[in-house]
């Protein structure tokens, strides 16, 4: 297998192009999922507050790292801040809890997960604290701009509890207000991204100004469909679909391959996640070979502008995020 | 035909339900439509800097009050900021420019234009200046946050130049965004909005916080031909829609008439424009009649998420507002 190449940042930092996300990893698993991961050859893990197993991501780069298949040096270790601790007072001390939860003492990049500030709820009222104020039926707004958030995020900075600063759904107009009050202008931009989803305009802006984009969700309605999302379930699978097979069986990859040299053969980096280690070892294996000009337009072509993760189609009413 | 509803905003300002857009009217003939249309009924005049067309819908405007057919009170005049003029020290300047070239002395509704700043083009050097910064070629982005402009347009309120200030393309989280940061919130939201182009959640979101939602480009593709679209001449235009022809059908009125009433009937304002007396009273004439529940919700499931007004589809490179 190929090594996984490496993305520079344009804060100088460098992350591989493959990652493994942690969205929906079981806890019960999760950290057996981790070091079997770093075992087969991730080095970027993508997790978050809200996915809700940061402690068992922690221990199982706890248990690579002590028996020396790595060390923490050698691992890109990604979280997110959840949109209920937009507050600037919040950030700090919500990242030492999050570096705390994974035991490690920086994140390699640190993300604002929604641009979207919720009502702040105490770690100790419930973690993590999910969309609604009560936990499931109120949703209250917070009153935090991005850009008091976006300076509390330049402090993770300079303070070396992150070492790359980076936004997470944003949009293109989101992005360029960003950059007017950015000091450190973010070194990442993570979304949505997939055939059925390509935003082709937001992925040349963030080029444009050299930001890394982050694809989740590579392989489109599949990792929505175990969300029980009935748009996604409508979908054709993409990997079923034929001008993905044909890709696919004209290099002898899979579905799943191509979907993710789609992505990285444009320069974007990829989080696949998979709890099968045949799949596991495919997703990895996604940088040595090229697909045709024909083939990557071909497949851009499948575009809907369909975004699946949207928190109305949760049934979560929040309308700010479409 | 039943007078034009009026719609009051949060700050107390009514604004007529249905106006009269400016957008694409001919300098040669504007002066004489829009004083056709205060003698036809209209009452909102929705102009812009951008649409090079103040002088002579101000020549129209000045002509009905000369000739006693209403009196400036009694108008709804809208303009919009550009691009260009988002630094903070450029907003009542250019204000003012646009007041005297309509021959007002205040605007009942003043917009940000787009979410979108442009390096500043002096208007002895080209206006209105449009979205390159040298006529042509260059695009250069300008360094105004939104917020920095918002301080600027609550000064207009405050001054009286504006009775109501507001934003046009604005998305959810840019809207929710904004929230966080302004004394005082947009009174309108003006959007893109047409069957195929829903937006549903956005329109819950700006309703939800009391702000009223403008539809504009209420005849979907239509608006986009003659700026030579190719994606707008593709599509299926909605005035021979069988959904929109059956609804129309069913109620003895035209497709443009149902394709509004789809817009007012659910709490939005429309704007739309004609060159023929008859469509222009047909248009006006959009809130004295009801459609079913379910024909409103046929027409929109005809949503695919397709938003026309994009500057990539003009050809222009610019790609924070996609």
């Amino acid at each position: 297998m190929a090594p996984t190449p490496y993305l520079t940042l344009n804060d100088g930092n460098k992350i591989p192009q493959v990652g493994f996300g942690l969205w929906k990893v079981d806890n019960a698993t999760c950290a057996d999922q981790v070091y079997n991961a770093i075992k087969t050859g991730y080095r970027l893990f993508d997790g978050a507050c809200d996915y809700g197993n940061e402690v068992e991501s922690g221990q199982g780069v706890a248990r690579a790292i002590k028996e020396g298949l790595v060390k923490r040096e050698d691992l890109t270790i990604v979280s997110k801040l959840w949109n209920s601790f937009h507050d600037a007072e919040q950030v700090e001390p919500i990242v030492k809890k999050q570096l705390a939860d994974w035991g490690v003492d920086y994140f390699d990049i640190y993300y604002i997960h929604f641009p979207c500030s919720l009502e702040y709820v105490a770690p100790e009222t419930r973690y993590p604290p999910g969309w609604f104020y009560d936990g499931d039926k109120e949703v209250r707004m917070g009153k935090a701009s991005l850009e008091s958030t976006w300076k509390a995020f330049e402090q993770l900075k300079k303070k070396g509890l992150a070492k790359s600063i980076a936004v997470s759904n944003y949009s293109g107009a989101l992005l360029l207000d960003l950059l007017t009050y950015a000091e450190i202008p973010p070194a990442v931009l993570q979304v949505e991204h997939h055939p059925y989803y390509v935003t082709p305009n937001l992925i040349k802006l963030a080029q444009q100004h050299n930001i890394v984009v982050t694809a989740y969700s590579s392989f489109g309605p599949l990792s929505f469909i175990e969300c029980d999302m009935k748009i996604a379930q409508d979908m054709q699978p993409l990997f079923e679909h034929p001008v993905i097979k044909q890709a696919a069986s004209a290099h002898g990859k899979s579905a799943a391959q191509v979907l993710l040299r789609w992505a990285t053969q444009r320069g974007l980096a990829v989080i696949p996640k998979s709890n099968s280690q045949k799949r596991l070892e495919e997703n990895l294996n996604v940088t040595d070979f090229d697909l045709t000009d024909a083939e990557i337009q071909s497949i851009s072509d499948l575009d809907m502008n369909l975004k699946f993760n949207v928190p109305t189609n949760y049934g979560i009413p929040i309308y700010c995020l479409a």
